[in-house]
Order: structure tokens, then sequence, then C-alpha cells
């Protein structure tokens, strides 16, 4: 399965009155890593490949994060983001964001839907069948 | 076990491209509701509270959350939240956002620590018994 | 002109690692404050006005904002919003967010823009002319 | 006086219901960008220099922002960021963020203050002189 790496500098903006990375923060980063993923996947930008495909996006359905070491700004930690499963509409993925030591900071699981508008009512969104292009790119 | 509600309004500022909430941003919903259920079962603002029990917070050990319906700005949410487990340094949370029908949004889990600061290294933390009082208190 | 008053609890996620309101996290509060403006003048959220005015939003053009006196996590702060000019498809707002004690905290300026979706290019927008309606009710 | 410049990637996190950057996510981006322009000029990073320097922050004073051109996820843009103005313990900088064709799409102006904590009260901070070496760098 397709694998991608990124370096993040911890910003003060991530960090709260404790000094260390406000928690909900690194479910943005994890999900801008799962976006880099998909750039390298289908060699498009996000505002590409929506377009390309003609989908609304792949939201979550659901997420789970354990945090083993904190970071603070300045810290330059590696996110490691890993497909680990792919289904008609849905799809796995892994986090990993590493220290500078190659410690494990934090790990995030995410699973996330492939979705449309819905035919019946453009305020709404409904699943679809991830295109099969995109699947062979991430099987990779 | 104590358990607090609150409504949330859902902003702009919370929403996506795609028109709904961005998840991340559910994390800091949570986070601050389980602050207003401290709040509620101390009797006092957070700023206070970690002063008056000298310690640096509760952050984050592991969280999971699972998304049923998109909410979009405009809407108004109900926070529920539960405090499930106490243990000696540890504590778990639940949280439940029910749209205004009171069907099932968002749910959320949390399990955290009470941490001061690390007496061998200032810029650190370490986890800390919760005092009795807190306990008794969340226990109510 | 219309004016409104809200109470907006600062809490931890707003702070830095200083302990007080990271200052881009007032501008999402005043663009907050600006939206419950409209929905007081106009009688509906702003997820129902952008459909009933058919509008993409109202994008910022100018803003500036000036701090006097931190705000901490804890702190209640009242947030006093007006507009103080109304132009053909544009229009300007002051907000005054005051501490406790009436101190002056923060006082911030917008010169924001009506605009809809460029009849010329759907993923681009175009500033309008603010309907009459709309207006008439800001100008109260 | 010193520059800096640096390549953003827009992303979807950034990004609101109308597909463009939420204005108030300028101003991180030139709050980063301004520790950058110090981390140049210092040769530490942020945690690094705030020990070295023994000060709390640069707290902002005063902040302005226009905006020409939207930006929306998927673009990169520059970021130009120069101190204009260095005065006993305040400074200015200006920021302008181009897109790929060079056009100006925001342009920001902040001025701040050096602070370190009140020794009066712990829990305030008060206005100090820059020190002379980051007067020097800065000036370089």
């Amino acid at each position: 399965m397709l694998t991608n790496s990124r370096v993040v500098r911890i910003e003060w903006r991530h960090c709260d009155p404790a000094g260390i990375v406000y928690y909900p923060r690194y479910f943005s980063i994890f999900d801008t890593s799962t976006t880099y993923l998909f750039e390298k996947a289908l060699g498009k930008t996000k505002f590409q490949f929506l377009k390309h495909y003609d989908f609304v996006g792949y939201p979550m359905v659901d997420t789970r994060a354990r945090f083993f070491i904190p970071a603070r700004f300045g810290d330059d930690v590696t996110v490691e983001t890993a497909v680990t499963e792919i289904k008609r509409s849905s799809f796995s993925i892994i986090h990993r964001i590493l220290k500078e030591d190659s410690a494990l900071a934090v790990e995030g699981f995410e699973t996330r839907v492939w979705v449309g508008k819905d035919p019946d009512d453009p305020d709404k969104i409904k699943s679809r069948p991830i295109p099969q292009e995109v699947v062979d790119r991430l099987s990779q």
C-alpha cells in the first residue's frame, strides 16, 4: 500500500498554555497528511483531484489517536502516513508522528468514506464507490 | 458519575469547503466540553482550578470519535458529556453530539491523564494522582 | 445603525504558550460576531440567509485590530459589534471587546464586500450590490 | 532591514464553505512568518530564543491586513516578510502574500511589543527593551 512521509515544524500556533501541541491540531496535521498521500498517489492537488473525480471529499467516519510523548513548538516531527485498507467506498489510514530521535510521539487511525453530492438533495452528501483508478494508485 | 450538557452553535469558522464541520474541530468542542464538566464539578473556571490544585492540565492519552451525521453552519447541536471512569491518575469521558431532532451525530471518547510539572525538569510534565476531592466531585 | 452584544468565554483552545489569547483567534471571534449581527438583522441563520439572498458571503477586504489588554482562558469578555458604514456592495463594522470591568481589551475594524459566484467562472467570486432589504435592516 | 520568504501550500483546513482561505488563518500564517524571520535573524528556534533572551514573546499591539485576491486550497503562495521599524521595545513587520503569478493577494502589517513576565505579578506580562543583539540582527 502507498506510504508518504513529511516533516512538520511544530509552531507556536499549534501549542496551548501548557506549552505543548493542543491535541485537536494533530487531527489537522493528520488530515493534511492524508491529502499529501492522495496528491502523491494521484499526481494532482486536492483542488484538482476533487474536480477530476467529481466528488466532494472523503469525510471521516471513525478516527482515533494515541498520544505517547508531547511535542512543543520548535520541534520538527516526521509524519509517516500509509493506507491500511481499501473497501468499496471507504478506506483506512494510519499516521505515525516521530520525534527527532525516532521515538513514536503520536499514532493516528482513520476510516473515511468517499462522497459526492446526494443526487436527491444537493445540500447533502452521499457515499460513492471509490474509482478503480484511485484504488489502483493507492494500492501501489 | 457527573454529566453536563450544553448547546453549541455550529459556525462558519467550524466548516470546510464541503460546507460541513471540519472534523478536527469536533475535538476542540469536546475539549471545551470536558472543561465545562470540570468547571461544573469544581465550581471554578479552568484558570482557577489549575491554580487551586497546582497542576498543568489533563492532556489526552487516547481519543476516538465516530461520525454519523454531518453538521453544518447554522446548526445548533447539543453536546452531552459524562465521566465514565476514574483511575489513580487518569480518567475517561464520553461525549455525544445530538442534532436538533436528537439524532446522534458524533460520539467521542477520551482518556486523559492528570499532570504537573516534572520535578526533575520544569520543561516537562509528569502524571500525578488525581486529588481525592476532585475524584469525589466527578463521582457525584 | 444596528448593534449587537454577546458574551464570549475565553477558552483554553484560544490561548497560546504565553497563556493569553492567540491573537488570530480574535478575528474568528469578530467574524462570528459579524454573523450574529446579520442574523439579528435578517432573522435567519447564516446558512439560511446565504440561500435566501443567493450569495456566497461577505469576504474581508480590509481589517485591523488593536490590542490593549490581554485576555486569558476563564475570562468572560463582552463583544460589542456595530455597523459603521454601508456602501453599494461593501460595508464596515466595528467590534469592541470589553473585559469584566468594562476595560477595552481589543478593538476591531472590518470592511467586507458582498459577493456571489462569478457568472463567467463558477470557481470565482464577484462583488454584487447589497440587496436593499439587507441595507434597510442593517440601518435600523 | 532583514527579510525572509517562504512558500506556503494553502490547505483544505485553511478554507471555509466558500472554498477560499478563511481570513483569520492568514494571521496565523503571518505570525508563523514573523517567527521564521526571527529564527533566521537569531539562528535559533522560537523555543530556543525565548529561553536565550529570557522573555515571554512579542504579542501583537496593532495589526492590519488587506485582501486583494482570494486563495484556495491547492494554491502555493509565497509569503515575503520584512522588518520595517524597530523601536525601544516594539517593532513593525510587513508581510506580502503573492500568488503563483506574483500577483499580490494579501498584505499584512504588524506592530508588536517585546514582553517578559511582570516582576510585580507573574500572571501578567510587561514590555521590555529589545536586547541590542536582537536589534542588530534584525537590522541586517
